[in-house]
């Protein structure tokens, strides 16, 4: 599988770092997170006045075998409408790429569905759909590795284009069951804790969906490596953001990481090359059983709690202003030095 | 004292504002908060189509008699100093507001300082530094009638350039001082949880302060009433933020509040006439002892958690890409009957 080379930021700049951070024109650590986003940044980039340029967001889609064992309430061809409400520019993700200056890329990883030529959709199609881990593996080895490979391409195409802030989402009915299985198999959390109602906001659907995938957990017989839980129950679209994050950490560009299913794709990334973790910045966590379980055995702290739980990256979204307050605060606000104020505390 | 008349927006649109919102390409109440505050601005502007126009944030600086009794670290010139810094541009709202666009407005309540002619601060000085209420009120009657007049006037000022949705912060040495007494003397909640380290982040403080503000309760001999309790511990750039609050809930305004302080400027507006508080959105949920408490006095739910505690108003502004997503929301998003996408859970 495609290897990725992902340095630890040198941590020499980081007292630099602080002592800027420290002498800007209010008392010390009063900006919370923005200090902390400041320092991440500034280490990423090497840099006492770090930048974010030209970002991008990539929505990869991709359909599920498993939507056969009805685990959503949501019938399968959502995926494909949904792409097509992206391309019309009248999904979540849409207004908030819009609003916040993001170049929005949608990326048909598995849809099961044939888009148009001059569709603005990036085919990147696998296979039209996974199959149906209950009984197979959702995907081949050779599929994965295509799938990783296409990811990490996409980001390339970003950075070449002068992106260094990316976020990443998902379309894709039942990924939040590939999801918790990932969870499930990865950080070794148990399936019932993993599992949660995804997009059902009646919850009816949990117990049949927790059936299922325990089932599935069950009828595993592979030889319990990470890339092997990845491909088992992954879906085309989770596999590709999991290269897509090495690629960009690679690049030592900033990662917005969205929820529920984003998370396990950074938990996947970081169980391949910890050092993607550096790179990562958390913009929301939702309600979805296990999202915080996982954001906690990744010791990720979110930017946002604002309830969201649509996907499409709209959580990674809402927190880039907060990310960008942290750049503009360590490049913009005076310092005690040059305006005459007295150091407060 | 001025009144304000503040109506209670007409319910018989929610039930129209619900149904548009059920209606966009999302699982229904997949937008968590953002779906609350299209409701709540849809409401008050009793529109299906809300808007948010040339938003303001206005600081209000006030110097209290309070400091020479040491309940601050920090000393009384800081007050005018950060003024000149958020002239010069350089303090951490100045980037806030040009972040998210913003027109930035600094008024002078009662600071202790002469500002030169032609310094970009609106001079609304009631008095250079508001008396020590240890030993006295901190203000006469006609002075707070003064300054909720000025705040009310400020906030005009604003409409009038077609301003609809609107921030208030302060600057004002020791003014959580005067915000945890009237929160203790306004919601009844005891004085040492009130009693926070302002913005000393080594905590030395907070036994001496609690002592100073216990004694300057006992010492208290008014007639009990809100008016009364706010004149007496008040800050000049406090009661003229309670004034800009209930001038702009008269007006329709959408206003943004900030953190401790200006949470308890608005607990003391409420008390004036609960309905500002339909018009209300809070920023931020600082770490300040005794925020969360008058937050949930109010029944307020604010929409970030950043461990912010600068005051000026940057919690208000750090919040309003929020804001403004949910009224994106609203009006951008396409509906399932617009676009042919299954309607999901």
């Amino acid at each position: 599988m495609q290897q990725f080379n992902i340095g630890k930021p040198d941590d020499e700049i980081r007292s630099c770092l602080q002592e800027k951070i420290d002498s800007l024109t209010k008392p010390k650590g009063s900006l919370g997170v923005l200090e902390d986003l400041a320092m991440q940044i500034g280490w990423v980039q090497q840099s006492l006045n770090p930048r974010l340029t030209n970002p991008c967001h990539i929505v990869f889609a991709g359909d599920h075998g498993i939507a056969a064992e009805g685990v959503s309430l949501s019938p399968q061809e959502v995926t494909y409408q949904m792409i097509l409400n992206f391309q019309a520019g009248g999904a979540g993700i849409n207004f908030l790429a819009r609003q916040h200056g993001f170049d929005l890329k949608v990326v048909d990883a598995g849809v099961n569905f044939d888009f148009k030529e001059g569709d603005p959709v990036l085919n990147r199609k696998i296979r039209k759909s996974t199959r149906n881990y209950l009984h197979e593996a959702a995907m081949t080895r050779e599929e994965m590795e295509l799938a990783i490979q296409y990811g990490a391409g996409c980001v390339q195409t970003c950075y070449d284009e002068g992106c260094n802030v990316i976020g990443f989402g998902e379309m894709g009915i039942t990924n939040t069951s590939s999801s918790s299985l990932w969870m499930a198999c990865l950080a070794g959390i148990p399936l019932d804790r993993c599992t949660g109602a995804g997009c059902d906001h009646t919850g009816n659907i949990v117990s049949h969906k927790y059936k299922v995938l325990k089932q599935a957990m069950e009828n595993y017989r592979g030889d319990a490596s990470v890339e092997d839980f990845m491909r088992y129950f992954g879906g085309y679209e989770m596999v590709m953001a999991v290269g897509a994050m090495l690629k960009a950490a690679e690049l030592k560009m900033m990662v917005l990481v969205d929820g529920f299913i984003m998370t396990n794709c950074m938990l996947a990334a970081s169980k391949l090359n910890e050092n993607v973790l550096h790179y990562s910045i958390f913009g929301h966590q939702g309600d979805e059983a296990g999202h915080k379980l996982a954001l906690d055995y990744l010791k990720a702290k979110p930017l946002l709690h604002l309830g969201l739980r649509l996907g499409e990256g709209t959580g990674a979204l809402c927190a880039y202003p907060v990310v960008d307050s942290a750049v503009r605060m360590i490049n913009e606000m005076n310092s005690f030095k040059e305006i005459k104020v007295t150091k407060y505390f």
